[in-house]
């Protein structure tokens, strides 16, 4: 694949296997003690007979179970391995090295402790029911790679049965970046997020997420499509979620595929894994903005969507304004920790998007609408505004 | 409380609240990462793109977990919080202090890493399903702190639901520390366990292994109490589990409680918690072994156990002969860990007992019949026994 981006030349061409694989020997994370354990006396504190006085303490008042242990501050990353990356469902343990990898970045970007936990079952009563069980284990739950459209119930069922930050990262997670990254483009071009004419391709996680944020943040003209094109409301083999989504979107009413969509759009989001002919990349409107999210491979390379339109975003580092999933989770899930929150509200997810755009400051530029995935000011920002929404929204203890 | 043994000034004694609760704020463990995250290529190797490579590995060859995650390494303590401590059933959430610190003794001294994972049910079925659920995001089980006679059948449906190392540490880790120490007392004292009148007082989850480790090294006259006296035969109160201790136990068929058990005993193994007068103490054999481990307060304290026996043991830090379970889980789950072992045989606990002994070495004395619990010899000396074991019993993969 040639690179003829402006960027420094792309660093994952040079990964070789070998350095991919040592670099994975035995894992990615380690558990480590917080207080030394060096005599008889750290041996008395934290093991018996100390630790009885903070049992007793616990038993009495359930709440210090925040205060005196590590639970409060653990994120458990969840996965059935079913839909993971862009390699579908290869199952619980070949999922494993991505949920490390994830609580990895909950620790370096949020300072989380976070640990995979996959499940070796794929049904959502069961995924729910272990979950509850679990409950006094950990702190929040970030869902992971788990399936269209499972995930959406899933997702519903553990906010409801749990009283902590729950949120499926491939839904949400992508959505606020989008939105930070579509609010970015906006801002540089002096546009309305109302005014525009906005074509999501894809109808998974992200698509439905991305659809939903931005209709809560004032789009009008969302027009959806899945692998058997625009989703509209007399199509007659849509499930109840895409049901929901042609109830609330497309409201010009069109029909046929992305040729139809696309001609005359503003925006195209791309969260699926298809490709746009540039034929039909040309027929969007003057200064239209292209985020082709798909990865490895962008639904409209950079190249081609440069000629087209006026701003361009992808899900790669190897090109200007990277649309990563880890400039929205370590913030969110920091912040709804820090404020106590007991869910995740939407208001909390605008918040989230506006906060990652807020980082950016003046550097904000046409290659340049979202910060740097490992910008470190991005997480604290995302923090703090999560919890501010969360305090605002009543939603803290 | 007068302590009038040599030992140096009993430390826990010195402990405050303010300490303990201080050590304990937001727990005690911390997930760290084992490779920096600190630019573009460290995030394209552990995270997207180049994780891909790792998922794709593994889904083609499910044993590659083993090595590219850190899961073979990982032992979960799993607890419903229905027997903490001497604290009884607090529930799972006071319960984590007791499993943060299992954990950080694992990471301590074996180098594993551990994290608790405590349950909001009691019920063996879902506790047995829930594991079975989490397989593949753990190598080993550590079940802790769970009420007897539920933690047998627990402990049973586990390991063979799972093809990984399960021990029931309240069960097991105590008896193989408790006959290391009673080797010890014999090599000291120039006995043979065939030859001894033993007395177990308590038939609880440390009592019945106890017996079963004890017959299993050449025992052949144990006599086990529990809170209604001798158990016997002839007893038509007995569940399925003291039913098969008396069947194996008591071949003289004693009757009565703690005074006919002990009159002209040779050895004396407390895991109860209640207290034995010392006019019956004095009714045991001569050079006769008391092992008093309840804790915090000994079933005999050392000062009256001295006065009629020749070797004394407590669970307590305060006095010689410290029988503690840190002597024994860090190193026989590292050694069940090195060897790929599927299952923790009786083979290697008695592997793991004789390697405890063999660490005191030279300086063997009716004061010093285990080692320290602190000693860094130990566990690298058990695992090495106990994967030794494995192999040779061919539990391995």
């Amino acid at each position: 694949m040639s690179i003829v981006s402006d960027a420094p030349t792309p660093q994952k061409l040079e990964l070789t296997d070998e350095e991919i694989f040592s670099s994975h020997v035995d894992g990615k994370l380690s558990v480590e003690l917080t207080a030394p354990l060096e005599n008889q006396r750290d041996l008395s504190i934290a093991y018996t007979p100390g630790v009885a006085q903070v049992c007793r303490a616990i038993a009495a008042d359930e709440t210090l179970v925040d205060r005196y242990t590590w639970t409060n501050r653990l994120v458990v990353v969840v996965s059935d391995g079913t839909a993971v990356l862009g390699l579908g469902n290869i199952g619980a343990r070949a999922s494993l090295p991505v949920m490390e990898g994830k609580s990895a970045l909950f620790k370096k970007f949020a300072g989380l402790n976070s640990i995979p936990l996959v499940l070796d079952t794929t049904d959502p009563d069961e995924i729910v029911e272990t979950l509850i069980r679990l409950r006094p284990s950990f702190g929040a739950v970030n869902l992971e790679d788990i399936s269209a459209p499972r995930c959406f119930e899933i997702e519903k069922r553990v906010i409801e049965a749990l009283d902590c930050p729950v949120m499926h990262d491939d839904q949400h997670g992508t959505a606020i970046v989008a939105l930070a990254a579509l609010k970015g483009a906006l801002k540089v071009q002096g546009r309305d997020i109302a005014d525009l004419r906005i074509v999501i391709s894809g109808a998974g996680a992200a698509g439905v997420a991305c659809t939903n944020i931005l209709l809560a943040a004032g789009a009008r003209d969302v027009v959806v499509l899945d692998s058997k094109g625009i989703i509209s409301a007399d199509r007659a083999d849509l499930g109840e979620i895409k049901a929901d989504l042609a109830s609330r979107t497309n409201p010009e009413g069109r029909k046929g595929g992305i040729a139809e969509a696309l001609d005359g759009a503003d925006v195209y989001l791309g969260v699926s894994s298809g490709t746009v002919p540039e034929e039909i990349v040309a027929t969007m409107a003057d200064d239209s903005i292209i985020f082709a999210m798909s990865n490895p491979d962008p639904e409209i390379h950079p190249d081609i969507a440069h000629k087209h339109a006026a701003i361009v975003a992808t899900g790669r580092s190897d090109f200007p304004n990277q649309i990563n999933n880890v400039l929205a989770f370590p913030g969110v899930f920091k912040g709804a920790l820090d404020a106590g929150a007991r869910r995740i509200t939407e208001g909390m997810k605008l918040a989230a998007a506006e906060a990652i755009l807020s980082v950016v400051g003046d550097e904000l530029a046409a290659d340049k609408i979202v910060p740097s995935p490992l910008d470190p000011r991005v997480a604290p920002a995302v923090a703090e505004a999560v919890a501010a929404a969360a305090k605002a929204e009543g939603v803290t203890d």
